[in-house]
C-alpha cells in the first residue's frame, strides 16, 4: 500500500514511459524531440527521457537550465524571452553547455551581443496566433534582429513558436489547423533565410497538437512538455485518455460531511494550484478523484470532484449515497487540472511508483 | 534601487509593522491575538510580531508548526482538521511546546486519545456558516467529543471557527453581521460547557472581519493572518487600502508589445499563483501594477493590470499611449491577488525592505 503523510505527487513510471514512447513512435528521427522539462522539473523523470534516447531538452527558466545542466543535460533551450538580468548566469551555463535563448526584440539581441563573450544559439520567437509573446511573421524587427546577429558571436538557430491557442481550440480539427497554420508561417520565414543560414530550423511546441498529430512532417523540432504526465485539462482538450494521466496527488481524508456529501482532504491550493476548469453546468472543477491501490490508481470515481480549494484544504463533492465508502485517514488521489502547476508545487513531495 | 534577477516578493517592513500595530490598537489585551502565520510562513516576518509582544501563533499544517517551533515559538495552534497520519510528528512537537489541535469528529478524537501519550489542547471546530469544515452548533458529535475528551490526556480548549464566508460578503455591514452571528453561536456553545470547563475560550478568525471590527468584545481569541500583508482581494473586500498592502512581487520586463498595449514580465503562475478576481466588466484580473522606487512602491498605475498568467510569463495590459513609459529590463511590481499564495510560492525569493 502507498504510504504518505502529507499531499504527495505520485508519478506512475509505466504511464510516463508509455507517454514518452507514444510520442517517439510518431517521430521518424528521435532528434526531432526536444521535450520541455518545465512540466516535471525532476531529474528522476529526466532519467526516463534519457533512457529513451533523448539528449536535448527545453526549459522555461535559467534556474531550471542550471538544475538540469547539473545533471548532465548539456543541450538546453531556455524557451522564455531572455531576461537581461540573468546574463551572467547564462554566460556561466554556456561555458560547458550548448545553450539556446529566445529573443523577440532588437534591444535584447543587442544587449546579448554587447554583453556575451561566448557563443550561444538564438531562436527568434514567432507569434503564430496565440498573442502571448513573439513577433508576427511580418514584423520588421525580425530582419533587424538577424542583421544584428550576423557578424556577432551569436548563432542564429531559426524560428520558434508556442501555439498555446491550441489549449482553447474546439476539438482535434481546429487544433490540427492551428498546427498547420503555424508550420506554414514558420516554414515561410525559414525559406527566406535558409540560403544564408543553412543550419536554421523551425521549432514547434505544445502538447495538444503534438499529441493529436499523426506525424511531424515539415517540422524540424517539437517541444511538448505536458505529455509526460498529461492532466484533466489535457483530457478535456482531447489530448489523452484518463489512463494516460501519469500523476495523481495523494491526499489524506481529514473530515467527512455526510450532510452535504462532502469530503475534506489535506490538499489545497498550495499543493494542487488554484487552476480549475469550468464544467458544463457552470461549476468550477479543481480535480477528479481516484482510488489509490497497491499498484497505482483507478479511473475517476463517477460524480466525484474537487469543488473548492483553500490554502491547505480541498473539498470533494461525491454522489449522494456514496460518502459511506470513505473514511477519515484514508488516502485518496486527485487527478490534477494542470500537472505542470501541481508538480511545481510538490517538487519536494513526490513518489515515483515503479510498479505502476 | 531595488536589485533583483528573478521574481521576488518584496516585503515592506514599515507597512507590515503598521498592519500589526493597527490590529493591536483595537485589542484591549494583546493576549487576544494569536495571528495566523500561514500567510507569511517566514521566521523573519515572525520577528516583527515578536517585537510587538506576540507570543502565541496559529499555523495551518504540522510542517509549519515545526518550522516555527524551531524558531522559538512554543505556543502553537494547528488550525486544520487533524490529519491522523501526522500523529508522531505532533507527539514530538508536543514534547517541548504547547500545541493545540482541531477536531471535528469523534473518530479523530478517539484516535488521538488512543495514540497520544502527551497532553495536548483540543479545539472543536465549529461551522458558523462557511460550510467548509466544522460541526454545526447543534451537531450531537460535539457532546460526544467532549465526553471522550473527559478523563483523557487531551485538554479541552474550547470552540473555534473560521468564518470564511466574510470573503464573499457584500460590504462591511454584512461582514460584521457574520462576525456577530459567529460570536453568538460560539458563545452559546461556550456557555453550555464553561461551568464544567472554566478555562475554555472561543477562537475566531479571518482578516476581513478582524480588519473591519472596531473592537473584539465578547471574543476570547482572534486569529487573522492575511492582515500582515493584505492584498488586492482584501482591498476589494474593503479590509484595507492600497497603501496598507505590504507586499509586491518585483518582476523584470522581458518583452513589450505596443501593438496590443501589452508588457510581458518574468513572473507567472508559479510566482503569483493563478488566483484572480473577476473585475466589473467580466475580465479576469491577476494583479495590479505598481512602480518600484528606492523606497518601496507606488499606488497602482491607473488602468494597468495583469491580464493572464502562464507558468513563467505574466501579461500586463496598460492604457493606450502609456507603453512608452516601460522598457525591457525594467523591474516593475505586482500587487498580488492573494498574498498567502504568492508568499508560499516565493518562500525562497523574498526581500524585506527595511526602508519602506
Amino acid at each position: 500500500m502507498i504510504k504518505i503523510k502529507q499531499p504527495t505527487l505520485l508519478i506512475s513510471k509505466q504511464k510516463a514511459i508509455a507517454n514518452i514512447k507514444r510520442m517517439l513512435d510518431k517521430t521518424e528521427d528521435i532528434s526531432i524531440l526536444r521535450p520541455h522539462f518545465k512540466t516535471h522539473q525532476s531529474k528522476l523523470v529526466g532519467e526516463l527521457f534519457r533512457d529513451n534516447g533523448i539528449t536535448k531538452i527545453t526549459v522555461s527558466s535559467v534556474s531550471m537550465a542550471k538544475y538540469f545542466a547539473d545533471d548532465g543535460w548539456n543541450d538546453i533551450t531556455i524557451a522564455f524571452p531572455f531576461n537581461i538580468h540573468e546574463i551572467n548566469d547564462v554566460a556561466d551555463l554556456a561555458e560547458n553547455n550548448n545553450i539556446n535563448l529566445l529573443v523577440e526584440s532588437v534591444d535584447t539581441t543587442e544587449f546579448l551581443i554587447n554583453n556575451l563573450n561566448i557563443s550561444i544559439g538564438i531562436f527568434i520567437k514567432i507569434d503564430t496566433g496565440y498573442h502571448r509573446t513573439g513577433l508576427a511573421a511580418n514584423d520588421s524587427s525580425i530582419e533587424k534582429i538577424i542583421q544584428a546577429i550576423k557578424g556577432s558571436k551569436l548563432r542564429f538557430m531559426g524560428f520558434l513558436t508556442h501555439a498555446g491557442h491550441t489549449y482553447t481550440a474546439k476539438g482535434k480539427n481546429e487544433i490540427l489547423e492551428i498546427m498547420n497554420e503555424s508550420k506554414f508561417i514558420l516554414n515561410q520565414l525559414k525559406s527566406s533565410y535558409v540560403k544564408e543560414f543553412p543550419e536554421i530550423i523551425i521549432s514547434y511546441g505544445d502538447t495538444p497538437s503534438c499529441s493529436m498529430a499523426e506525424s511531424f512532417e515539415g517540422i524540424d523540432e517539437i517541444r511538448p512538455g505536458n505529455f509526460i504526465y498529461y492532466d484533466v485539462m489535457q483530457f478535456h482538450i482531447g489530448s489523452c485518455s484518463f489512463v494516460d494521466i501519469a500523476v495523481a496527488v495523494a491526499c489524506p481524508i481529514v473530515a467527512l460531511h455526510p450532510e452535504r456529501d462532502e469530503i475534506v482532504i489535506y490538499g489545497g491550493g498550495i499543493h494542487l494550484s488554484k487552476e480549475f476548469i469550468v464544467a458544463d453546468n457552470d461549476f468550477r472543477l479543481f480535480g477528479y478523484v481516484v482510488e489509490i491501490g497497491d499498484d497505482g490508481w483507478s479511473n475517476p470515481v463517477p460524480g466525484a470532484y474537487v469543488s473548492s480549494l483553500s490554502q491547505e484544504h480541498g473539498i470533494i463533492k461525491v454522489l449522494p449515497g456514496t460518502i459511506g465508502n470513505y473514511k477519515i485517514g484514508e488516502i485518496i488521489g486527485i487527478l490534477p487540472i494542470h500537472s505542470c502547476m501541481s508538480a511545481n508545487l510538490l517538487k519536494n513531495s513526490t513518489q515515483l511508483l515503479t510498479n505502476s
